[in-house]
Parts: structure tokens; sequence; C-alpha cells
């Protein structure tokens, strides 16, 4: 049942742990895709273990402690031993990146850094593969999750910004020293590791401009409501003048802005270049679990042979009747109790209605129905028997509805 | 400058034609990311080229035709014969994937296929690498540009089917024969791969029950704009009972969907798994440069080490001061002529007003304006002068505004 793959871990915290748990629960799902059976072989944290015996032990070390010292002297040891890293760091890459992504080139070995940049949401991926050899003209992220957080707050609930930031410490989702975030430190990391991908010429976290949230007040959220606009916090990597601009700094975007959606703590980034228009990625920026997620990818990705589609592990039946939610549009005779005879076939089919527009149209009248989620063969049978029904001018129109709180 | 890396390239269509140009124009770039130059070394097509040979002169193919033969046949030649192959072709692989993927696992070869669902959209490798081994749950999808551009002007502008799927062909998002599209055969060739590659079971084209929007009618989109709900073709793929369900139909989405909001020729998925609650990539999922941009993605990554960050090709300048559209709010007594004087600094600072909202508060009087984009050190300028007015109550407050058709 495949070879043991061995991976060492350096951190446990939050996603530290995270990554440790999804790893176990994970480890079956792994096998077929790479033939090799992932184990933890060692873990380090401040008051255990051992990095030199960890390093031996492990074919990949995953670089989950944060900060540079001593993440950066770890991370190098593990290459120079010609192991692949995975890291989640940004402060890390946005500071060091140059030498070590020139370390991993020597040695021969991966690093791979998915987590660094808005959690789970593949960017990093995107930037060094699907749009590799593209010219990218600009990129605008909203890549910190607990600002967001924030800013949604502010705008649905009239929130100040103390109370915005209180709520999100006690949900988790701003740490007890928030100010990495607010002050867009942690935005500008990021992006400065996504303007080297995309351009290809060093960026500095120093040379990253930013402004944080500390000084939006309610009232700026209400006055661009007036004026159609919502605040976001916003990561810019552009090219300017034959040069770059990267920069990260609170905005407020038109409704139709393809950021301007993208609401609590989750993240989004949007990829701009001649020949693709724009590509959004949009996803949960934040939380360990996510975070331990895109650490898992960039594992596996280590570990398998390129772009293989392994074989099938299961055969699961195609089900062919499900349940969905139901828009029905009927052409009836103006005339009463038409109404109540279609609602009873609907409730003997166990349909429930949840809205409904009748329209007056002279002797004729309109009726639309939005029914919650039920088999789509006792729709069908109902619509069957609605139409054989006197009064029906046409046959009824069935559409489905999605939505996410309908959904099974 | 890099040893050559020969493409064969079969077919040239309109992708085909894209893709031949793309690569010629991006083969500089891709030297500096693999080590190796791209150049075609040779095309296939009706009437001229001969297949034999330009495998024989070829490190990968690439298969443009479309549809299953010969596309079948060269392809599992093609990889007979220990090649890459990088394909577009969604019909090819929702009826003979498992044949195809099968033959890469056997000849060690790579067959990749972003280009097949949803153009750029890199829906194809984040199933494959980042979500490798999540639970996928379900997976909602946007899958084709054509049918959703028809929709999109049917909402729009009250449109007719008819009319509506004129324009798109007049605009070429809709081919002479646009059956394929407009069935929603298309969107279920692209679903039964992802729901392949999401849940690891064999998934034909003629499992997947599909409907198209032939029967819909401006009444329906007129309903359900009254109710509230946007109409989009929907693909779905999900675990129910222990199976799954792939379909294809028209459904209504509720605004908060994330699909909700994505019109016009653009494709978009959504990635439902409990550990990363929802991934959404969405993009441009036809034209032929964008799909060719994909194609070449897929060719960097079969020629690249994987993972590597290339060292850095440039050096570009980080530019300081660049033009940005601001919100500016003020405080001020509320008596003639303010308006006019901040309006008169302002103008000599090359700042042109979008719009302004003045409210009275007794004494005194808010000023909100959003200012079309200049450099930011002219806007700093404008307001350092301005808050020195003995009018101004308070420092004025400026805040960036983004909007597409503002940035630069």
């Amino acid at each position: 049942m495949g070879e043991t793959y061995r991976v060492g871990l350096l951190g446990f915290g939050t996603v530290g742990a995270a990554f440790a748990e999804l790893l176990e629960a994970r480890a079956d799902a792994v096998v077929p895709i790479t033939g090799l059976r992932p184990r933890l072989s060692g873990v380090l944290t401040r008051s255990r273990g051992d990095f030199d015996r960890i390093l031996a032990e492990s074919d990949l070390i995953v670089e989950l402690i944060g900060g540079v010292d001593p993440a950066r002297e770890y991370v190098l040891r593990a290459m120079q031993a010609g192991k692949h890293v995975v890291s989640a760091n940004k402060l890390l890459l946005a500071q060091h990146g140059e030498e070590l992504w020139r370390a991993a080139r020597e040695h021969g070995v991966q690093l791979r850094f998915e987590g660094a940049v808005a959690g789970v949401v593949p960017v990093i991926r995107v930037l060094q593969e699907t749009l590799a050899a593209a010219h990218v003209e600009r990129i605008h992220g909203i890549v910190n999750g607990t600002t967001n957080f924030i800013l949604s707050e502010m705008a649905r609930g009239g929130m100040s910004y103390a109370d915005a930031l209180e709520r999100a410490q006690q949900l988790g989702y701003a740490e007890a020293d928030p100010s990495d975030d607010v002050t867009g430190r942690d935005a500008a990391a990021k992006m400065a590791i996504l303007a080297r991908l995309a351009f290809s010429t060093p960026v500095h976290l120093d040379q990253v401009t930013y402004e944080g949230i500390e000084q939006i007040t309610t009232d700026d959220v209400a006055f661009a409501h007036d004026l159609g606009l919502g605040l976001k916090l916003i990561g810019t990597a552009e090219r300017v003048d034959g040069g770059i601009s990267v920069r990260v700094h609170p905005a407020f975007l038109y409704p139709g802005h393809p950021l301007a959606s993208i609401n609590g703590p989750f993240n989004a980034v949007t990829i701009e270049s001649q020949a693709i228009t724009e590509v959004t990625l949009s996803g949960p920026g934040a939380g360990g679990a996510q975070t331990a997620s895109a650490v898992l990818g960039d594992v596996i990705s280590a570990m398998m042979p390129p772009a293989s589609v392994p074989e099938t592990t299961a055969t699961l039946a195609i089900v062919d009747d499900v349940a969905s939610a139901f828009y029905l549009a009927m052409e009836v005779d103006d005339r009463p109790g038409v109404l109540a005879q279609v609602a009873e076939v609907l409730g003997r089919q166990g349909a429930s209605v949840k809205s409904v527009i009748q329209t007056g149209l002279g002797e004729r009248a309109r009726l639309v129905m939005v029914l919650h989620p039920l088999l789509e063969s006792r729709l069908y049978a109902a619509v069957e028997e609605v139409s054989r029904m006197p009064f029906m001018r046409a046959h009824p129109r069935a559409i489905r509805v999605l939505d996410e709180e309908f959904s099974a």
C-alpha cells in the first residue's frame, strides 16, 4: 500500500496542528495519487524536537514556524541537505526570497509556498505555472482576511473600527496583537511575493508602500455607501512607466469590480494580462485548516509525478434523481380557486412553496412560484398533474433554482 | 540561450492559430523558466503536414483538432512514442479519458488538458494539484461562455433567445452551428471531466444529464428578475447518497451566490470541500487567445522542472508616485463659496471632480467628492493646500478609489 514518505514538521501553532491532523486524515487518499504514504517523521516546537534529527529522518520539511529566525536557517539547511521544503512563511519569503529560491535552484530541490499567500487560493501555482509565460500587467488582491473581515463588519453593521477589531479577535480572525494585519504589513509581504513572481524582478518587503485600515471611520464607510462604493484593503502590483508599483492601501471599489463582492475573511486575487483579460481566484484566506490544505497540496505536488491522472479509486453510482429548488411559471384562467388547486397538487407531492407572484392579465393570470427543494421526480410528477388541469392555458415551465442555503 | 524544445501542433483552427502566434511571441520568456526555447516543429491540418513526420520531430504534441477522430488515435500514438501531450479537447476526454490517462501512466508521459475546461481558468490544475487530496463535496460551474453570454444578453436587454444567439454569433462567441453549446452538451463534457478528477470515479459524457437553454423565454428571465434571481446554465457535480450526480441545466441563482455575478462570455467554477469551505475561480472561458494561454501554460509545465522559481530576469524600477482616483471627505463651515474655492485648488493640481455630495449639518457641511485619477503627489499637495483654508474644520480625508475604467 505504498512506501512511506517522511514529512518533518517545524512549528506546531494553529496551522501546524491543523496540518498534522490533515496529513493523518488524508494519508490514505494520497497513496493512489503519489504511490507513497506520507507520515509525520517528527515535529519541532520551541520546547521539543531536535532539528538535525528531524532533518535526517525526513524526505521533505514543512516550515510553519513563521518569522525570519530561525525559520530561514532551517529552510536553508534543509535544502542544502537535498530535501524539498514547503513553507507558508510570507515574511521570510518577502525578505529573503531570492536567497532561498537560489538555494533551491542550486540544490535541485523544490521550495513550495502556496500557503504563504491567500491560503488555499492557488495564486502562487497559477502565477508559476498556468501563467508562467504570460505578460502580467497588473495584480489586484484582497490578501488579508483579518482586515477584510473588519471592513465588512464596519460596512454591514455600521460598527466602529475598534468594535469590529474586537469582534474579529473574538472569532479568531485577528490575533491578540493585530498590528501586522491592520497596518497592511502582512498584505505588503504577500504583494511583494506576487510581484516577484509576476514580473520576474526582485521585490523586497521594504520596497512595498503600505497603509493600513486603522484610520478608517464609520463615516468613510457610510459616505462611500452613498456614492455606491465599497471599502477594501487592496494590494496592487502593476507595471507603470517601464517600472512597477507595489503597494497596499484602503480603496473604494465600484460594484462591478471583481473584488467588490469579496466579504468577510475571504481573500481574492485578480490577475490581468492582455492575452487572458483577467482571471480571478477567491476563497478562504485565513484559518488553520484552509492554510493546512494549501500546505498539503504543496507536499503532494512535491511527492507526485507531474500531472498524472491516477487510476480511479472508486466506482461511485451516478444518481439520477436529486433534490432541487424550482421556479414554476404557469399561465392560467384568472378565476377563484386556481391557486388553491395548484397548491393542493404541489403539497401532495411534497413541494413546499417559498414565494408566489400572481399577475392578472385580463382573463388570464400568471402564477410564478419558487418551491423549496424536492426530488426532481416528484416535481415532474406534480407538473404533469397540474398541466392537465382545465384552467391551465399552457404547459407549466419549471426551472431549477440554486441557492447555498437550499442545496443539500 | 537555451536548447530548442520541439512542439508539434495538430490542428490550426482559432485556438491552434492563436497558440502558434503566442508560442512565438513568448518563446523568449520561456527560456529563463525552463532552460529551453520552444519552437513549432510542424503543423498538421486537413490539407497539409504529415503526422508521423511531425511526431518524429517533436518533443511534445499539442492536439487542437477537436472531436474524437482522428484526435484520439494521434494522442495515443504520441504517448506510445514517449511524447508528452497537451490537449484542449473536452469531447475526447469526456468519452475516452480513462483510456488516454491509462496510456499516459503506462508510457510515463504527461497528458495535460487545462484548456479543455473553462479556458485559462486553472480548474484542472487546482483539482489535480492544489486539492489533490481534498475530499471535494461539490462543484458548481458556469463552463460554457456562449450560453452565459446569451443569458446575460437576455437579462440585460430583454433580448429574445434568438436575437441573443445571433448577437453571440456576430461577436464570435457562438459558432455557426451552436448546438453543442446551447443544448448543454459542451458543458456536460466539461462537467464529466471535473467530476472524474474530483471524485476519482469513472464518469463518461453519456452519464451526464443535460438540458440546454433553447427553451428559455424572456418571460422567464423577467419573472426571475422580479423574484430577485438571475439565470445561468449551471453544471453540477456532487456527492449524493453515497453516489454522485453530474448534470447541467439552466438554474436561477440568488444574488449572494459566487456564480451570480459571472456575466458575458466568462466562466467560473466553485469547488466546495469541508476543509476549505469553497474556492471560486473565474475568467474568460472562450476565445482563441485565452485557450491558447492555457495550452501554453501546460506546455511550459511539461517542459519545466517542478515548482522552481527561476532567477529574476529584470530589475524593474519601483515607481512610488502613481495615478489614483480618490475619495475626498471634508468637514467645512457651511457658507457660500466654499465649494468653489476647494474646486479651484483641486483644478490647479490637475484634479477633476467626478461626483460631489454636499450635506448641510447646521453650521457645518460635509463635502464628499470622488476625483478622477491623478498623480498621488499632486493629490497630496492639493489636500495640504485645502487643509489650510480657514473654513476647513478638520483635516480632509483622502482614500483611493479603484475602478476598472479608471485604472491606467
